[in-house]
């Protein structure tokens, strides 16, 4: 007789959408999760007869996906969501969020908005999340007992703020987080210079250093508006993409977020380099930021991540939603109904986010070896009914609610739409007591 | 002692959002209800003493909008939900719709589609539906029954179809349409010329005519590619629309869909005219046909409403993305975010496809005198909170799924989310049937 494999769980739905390779989406087949980590991915009948596992999952009519990674927020923002909407860019940011954050921001306030974006980003889906804003301490200690992953922002800027008053007290704060939260198992960090225009170039060469010895990602706004390259042409003569690679920082190691407005050599540069671009399409359509071109930077072979930005100018943290907005997006911007297909957004939404944190070997799809962040989304309702094509049918037709099972690392933190790991009311209590004082 | 009123419905919520006055934004209100039609709106505490009604229903956390008007869908195209996607739009009709459609389409099969789409629309909020497709009788008998309205496109083209064998049993069979439900509480019709490639000047000519002496809406594909006009300029040196002024069919009653490539004289006149544009944005995006230029279309003084298409070109009938996608892509557009803010998409989601349909004096806002169609949406949960703007949550954070309560003429059709006029399971199980036989 065969002998049985132990297992935590076996896992099967009526499809499995494995992200790799590429285009498969596989009917009758199951996953056997143990201590966390995907043990093996085969057709139903054998994963049943090869293991032995404590419980049984089998979800009917559910798709089940690598959990989406968020590449770019600012989850303590959701606290600002549709406070200042249908307004320029510089206005929002002068008149409306900066005011707002120097008064409101601090240890209390990134906890409260977290819970809320922790409580949204898990419901949909979302089982990591790379952020960037103040006090990154209290963002890690808010994900890990919602057995959420987080990729923390060491955030670097030239201003004083509540978080840090000068540029080597930045750094300091920075490597203090890094520190307490080494060798965690879901909570990792990345070095955050906020933006060219706000970091200068010894800032910036202390960040290319410490990425290297830390091996740490750098999450980096860049090129999110023609005015900002016009202003640091203006200024310097040089572009900003230019900047960051004379100083050493185009490699793979740079996640550049939004990227809208781009070179032909550029684009070849970030591919040379095997950097990577994380997309925020709703954010730059919302703020009218322009559109970063996707198509012609997954042609080149640039790595290619998505993610919701913060919520004040999204204003979900709904990677259903970004999925569906990049792929129509991408369409329009090439001019072509071919371009950004649904499978290559859920790939985006999950291994393209996973490899720009440099977590590809870890996270962003289903196969053995790999850690258990799975999302279920049900397509049995009327309104992703009938199936031809479940990919498709996820892009183009579910929505965040359709998401009803969710696990990290194989423990299981949303059970048929309910929050499991965090109080999702007290959340929303929380959160309209912050309101009633922003207000 | 005050006289009370009697009602059938005093309901309120925690905002009620009216469309008119344009930006109004009611706290602590109510609104009575009485044999179908809007009674009063008011300040709860005088809605509440001025009525005795046989039911009170307070929705708390939720804002209560008029009824979605979808302004243009070919309802019974769910069945073909995900057949065929990223493909560009001449191998997507040609090679995947048009032969679908040829062998699969009759009756029944515009019944399951049209079962399945109102079960859609309704639960996520959509109480009117402007429809072209074949079988608009079976449309109309679907609709009445589930409670919904609907306005029935008396479809002609110049091609034998299922459908009819030729242009005149095309009239023929519409006008019986028409007859059957004339005077109908719910259901209404349309003349729905396909588009000016498929229909000749004799049966536009016709339309006219039957347009102006049945004051029926003429509901015309028009515009929707760069293509269709380049191919109509060098077959007849007239664009389409020109054409279609020249048949004296440019006025109030011209509900002309798509319109993604407008010269600047082409506004002006749809404004001079009093003309009507049904507004695709997803579809448009996910056909890479174009983008309408809403933002001039609304400063010039056009009426536009907004559609979500077909289901094979969406691919959901959700008028809560659609809003989305409308702002979003018209800040692109225009190049300023301060274009589409939420308030004018809800505007066009609901008054201005009433207006384009005829209806503006019946349907499309909440005010006294106008029919109780109005949809609740919850805003309670972690991702539509805290609420500084109900519009712009509703527009930029919900899905349809916060969608929970739907009226139609006073008639409750969903309740906490579950529709009570349709058997939504039956028309999932019939939908799967259909997709067997189809794939």
């Amino acid at each position: 007789m065969m002998r049985r494999e132990s297992a935590d769980l076996v896992l099967s739905a009526s499809w499995i959408i494995p992200v790799e390779p590429a285009g498969s989406i596989l009917e009758g087949h199951a996953i056997a999760i143990r201590d966390g980590t995907i043990a093996a991915l085969g057709p139903a009948a054998e994963i049943d007869s090869g293991h032995a596992p404590k419980e049984r999952v089998h979800l009917d009519g559910h798709a089940l996906v690598p959990g989406f990674v968020n590449a770019h927020t600012h989850a303590a923002m959701t606290l600002f969501r549709g406070l200042a909407d249908d307004l320029p860019l510089d206005a929002w940011l002068a008149e409306h969020i900066w005011p707002a954050e120097a008064r409101f921001v601090d240890a209390a306030f990134v906890g409260a908005g977290t819970r809320l974006a922790v409580a949204e980003m898990l419901r949909g889906g979302t089982t990591c999340f790379n952020d960037m804003y103040f006090f990154p301490d209290v963002v890690g200690e808010v994900a890990r007992p919602a057995g959420m992953r987080a990729v923390l922002g060491l955030i670097v800027l030239e201003v004083p703020t509540v978080w840090a008053p000068d540029r080597a007290s930045y750094f300091a704060r920075g490597l203090e987080v890094h520190d307490a939260f080494r060798g965690d198992d879901l909570v990792a960090t990345a070095l955050a210079p906020h933006a060219p225009y706000t970091v200068g170039d010894e800032a910036f060469e202390r960040i290319r250093g410490l990425s290297e010895s830390l091996d740490l990602p750098v999450h980096v706004h860049l090129h999110e508006t023609e005015h900002e390259i016009e202003e640091a042409v203006r200024e310097t003569g040089e572009r900003p993409l230019a900047r960051l690679d004379r100083l050493g920082l185009v490699n793979p190691r740079l996640a550049a977020v939004h990227m809208t407005h781009l070179l032909a050599e550029e684009i070849d540069k970030l591919a040379a380099r095997g950097a990577s671009v994380l997309h925020c399409p709703e954010s730059n359509l919302k703020l009218a930021s322009g559109v970063c071109p996707v198509p012609r930077l997954v042609a080149a072979g640039v790595n290619v991540a998505l993610g919701t930005d913060g919520a004040a100018s999204n204003n979900d943290l709904d990677m259903l939603g970004e999925m569906r907005t990049a792929a129509l997006l991408g369409k329009l911007e090439a001019r072509d109904a071919t371009a950004n297909p649904a499978e290559r957004m859920l790939r985006m939404a999950t291994l393209g986010g996973a490899r720009s944190l440099g977590l590809g070997n870890r996270i962003g799809s289903l196969v053995p070896g790999k850690s258990a962040d799975a999302a279920a989304i049900d397509l049995r309702g009327p309104d992703t009914q009938p199936v031809y094509d479940a990919v498709s049918q996820i892009v183009y037709a579910a929505t965040r609610s359709h998401v009803r099972e969710v696990w990290v690392a194989g423990r299981r933190v949303v059970r048929d739409g309910v929050l499991e790991t965090l109080d999702a009311e007290e959340a929303v209590r929380e959160a309209g007591e912050w309101r009633a004082r922003i207000r």
